[in-house]
């Protein structure tokens, strides 16, 4: 079996592919047989050698995947063999707060997807909801949890409240979907009219192109009655706008990834606004689960882009590198 | 002007409408014009006597209504002449949770809305959603905002959790439609197959007939993969059943109105069921206010079964009473 | 080594002890040398037969004990050996809320600590705060977490609220203690003055002796000026009772265990209280670690009424069971 | 009656005592016999002219005071004559979350509380605990109010955990009693080996003399097993260094006041603590009144540094703005 290898900062020149033995999975292990993956900002980070984490030499990248399980390891039911999953990022949080303990991570610290046969902890995966393709559910594990944990986490939005996203990545196309999903109403902002046409599509209530209108915060005051939104999701380092784009009481989720070039923050602002901003790293199974329901129970499909074949992985990471794609790029296996 | 008048206890024979001069507003206070009132099941027990608050003697009866402010007391802003209010229920809750200090009640122990012009604390108003007539505005104190708490309050239903309502009366339909909206599976009961379809046609997910499947927690817990409902919204006081189709550490919202042969629970139900059971009375401004906003974001509207003018009260109360209506009672003024 | 074995409902004269060869942990466990354990409930309802969740054949009973880490299986780290720690007695509950998944229990569906060597999965412990001796340690699992969930869960008793305990059993000592120490003011029904005494040397602000006042609940209003407790921590199923003494949106915690004489409950008493009710089953690992915090920093000791050892388990559940001991009951081994 | 005046920038020359007449009560409004005022940093910043709410010109300075009711207005219980109260921040902020609408604030927009005789809304008054002198209810309504929201807001800090306070100012010596009545473990920053005696005295487990050791979030680090404190209470704007000491999902609670200096924050550094960020801007009245039942139950005591007579305003400034006071700086009436 194959699998793709990369060193922290080696570029996409480093990014090769080798074969290996089938792997045997150990006690409480599992082997998923890898049918997709796809791409988050975390993979272009560790190319470049800026990932905030640490991540191990020779590493096998890409953190989200889903397959079948093809073979279980002692003490783990062999009636899972066949089961549809998507793994978690996280693999030891479970549920509760994140921790110190919980930071290894796969395609980091811990082998990635981007090979045909992953070795997995039985507990570290999720079924892949009914009515979603292995593509579709290999877009889930970072952005889609991060997605949610932004918008329903700590004290999360409610119904009728208005909720602002960010372009149109990965994160913030999740989070205009699940704030849609649970009655909100959300602002969106761009950066050109088609993405406009399909935020709108996606069922964004207003979308603000920051180009024509490069004082957006001053426009969601306008668009709530001079209160500012609800919450902010914030995937861009771009604190002292959200915190003024945001209303008294209101809640920033800052989601990373952060640009070395992201303005610092005049603590003022933040004390001036009365608002919360929370640091949200992915989520916990837990969460992960919870998600999946909403998911299944709404029918909700994840935005795709593009899908390369295996063979094509260096195109998959140009093109999502390149800032053009709408939506999650996918690599089948 | 008119208003109808009642004694508690008095049956709708008790019912009458009497001529009075045109009131005028106090300190803090508005008159309002009132346009429409609705009926819910506490009209129905104060008419029959056995309301468990306080009535005052020859009370302007019914709680709920909307309507136009026409004049202003000292205190208040002159511009509001003209606004489209709601009236709320219990007129000193303003927000935070429900005390003894906030238990004096509109249309009980504080004169009511079946009336031309009510005097009313210009704090215990809500301005009427843009999309909504006054009949449907008129639904909402009692019977929404209840629905609103017991979806929403205390760890609320979140978007892919499972909600039980039972039958269709105004809670449970508010219910639904506010489950559905922020993207839970409803789960319905019902009596009827002419009720089953309109409760589809709401967005239930699956609806019970509770007479041809009398064991209806135990139907909740196949269709729930063995866990039961993560929330029930019990309006009937059936705890013990509630408990049964309610999940560990799921949630039993007990809005009431319990009859008088509604069955004891046992206390080992309860402890066994690992779940919370919590009895839900209307909810504060603040929730109305948040509730409004979900229902102009989602551009939601309240059922209404039948209008009736103002001097065929006395039908829109057996009408109410029948329990053939599917959605509110409504009487224009 | 040697263990106690019981069967369910065989009462005390089917508690007997047997030889066993030294155990060898499996993969991802460890064996504690037990060093002492702790009677709850519990342990009389298995002897009597009348408990709620599944015991197997000749359990090894006792849920809660602590002890040392003595040898490892494949898979721990082998640094734990020598590890003072105290069992968790739902072993697969780590955090986040409880579910079926969670039932099976230590000393009913599996083998308990009235053991001298115990297998016990490695993520089932916690470590034993360093001012505690082992018979403190052994009191923790069941009476402790239980109290600890039971206050400080679902929206915590907060400083300067009023909590209310019934009687003298190891869950409402433990609550007394944990509601002082973060600040609340405890009101305790007690049946004897000696028992008052002893309830004001542990922090009680007031004392209801419910043999002299039948009527707590009404006690207990005039003593909150009219309102009602904040949270009653319900041990006895006297739930008509508690309902009673809680405020409007007051929380009422039913932790069992539910005497087959428990009078049953009122749904419009429920509903008329305005307030929640909450089973409790004991509480997560996390939680456990979080009470442990604050039993550290606060250097608190349980309450221990006497301690046996191993040869007399039988003089120590006669004792438990006469109902006279004012804390735990322990035995070591 | 004499009021002191001044205007925003005015400094302490501004200060200036008039003579009026006695004030009459508008509806739903009374007068109080001010017995005692306090300083909060908030007063030299109007002073100083750079506050960031707007004041009015001429104002009546310090928000903070007690004294006794004297009168009533139209619609107020005369029955309250004699009520001994503090006065609340915001007069319009009974409950719930901040908003704009709560902005007007006494000693700022609105006349303040050093003066002989203050009109206020009845409803913007709490009742003095009855342990408390005019001069220890008078050091509240900011210092700690903003403490305890800060301490006991937003999922607030339980049992057991540990908070970092800066200083020896109002807020962080209230923060400092709030956490120890609640059970959690406090560590605190100073600049003196004295002052570092007397917050030991007020409980502080750990004190870091930041001046000995300047990077003390890496001391809290250590004191705390590598996780970080669960909550910081940060004061000074300090956040990148706050962000340093806090554990991943703990709580920074960012009280300003905020100086000029005060040096930006890397947004990265706030997206790799994976905490949460607040900004406090005081509290509601229910907040109010909820930690008055706190002090009241656990007996707490403001902590005074020193008193001035009415006459000598101009001294008590001084004193404060000197910066070498231990707790508050008290204006009798």
């Amino acid at each position: 079996m194959r699998s793709y290898h990369l060193d922290s900062g080696a570029g996409l020149a480093g990014l090769t592919v080798r074969d290996h033995p089938d792997p045997v999975p150990g006690a409480g292990q599992v082997v998923v047989a890898v049918r997709a993956v796809s791409l988050s900002f975390r993979e272009l980070m560790i190319a470049n050698g800026d990932y905030v984490l640490p991540v191990k030499p020779d590493v096998v990248p890409i953190s989200d995947g889903a397959g079948d399980i093809v073979s279980v390891g002692p003490g783990v039911d062999s009636r899972r063999i066949g089961e549809r999953v998507t793994a978690t990022l996280f693999p030891s949080w479970q549920d509760g707060p994140f921790g110190v303990e919980h930071l290894p991570q796969r395609g980091g610290s811990l082998d990635g997807m981007l090979t045909e046969r992953a070795v997995i902890d039985a507990d570290a995966l999720v079924p892949v909801p009914r009515h979603l393709s292995y593509e579709e559910a290999a877009t889930l594990p970072c952005a889609a949890v991060t997605a949610w944990n932004a918008v329903t986490g700590a004290d999360g939005l409610r119904p009728g409240q208005t909720m602002v996203t960010q372009g149109s990545g990965g994160v913030s196309l999740f989070a205009l979907q699940f704030a849609k999903t649970l009655g909100a109403r959300v602002i969106a902002t761009t950066s050109s009219p088609e993405k406009a046409l399909r935020l709108r599509g996606l069922g964004a209530d207003e979308v603000i192109d920051y180009r024509a209108v490069p004082d957006w915060p001053a426009r969601v005051r306008e668009l709530t009655g001079g209160r500012g939104a609800d919450r902010v999701i914030d995937v861009a380092g771009l604190l002292e706008q959200s915190l003024k784009a945001v209303a008294m009481a209101g809640h920033v989720a800052c989601v990373g990834f952060v640009s070395a070039t992201s303005p610092p923050l005049d603590a003022r602002t933040l004390f001036a606004s009365g608002a919360t901003v929370r640091a949200v790293a992915v989520g916990s199974r837990a969460q992960f689960l919870a998600m999946n329901r909403a998911v299944e129970v709404n029918a909700l499909h994840p935005v795709i882009d593009r899908v390369f074949p295996f063979d094509q992985a260096h195109d998959a990471y140009r093109h999502y590198a390149s800032g053009k794609a709408f939506g999650k790029v996918v690599i089948t296996v």
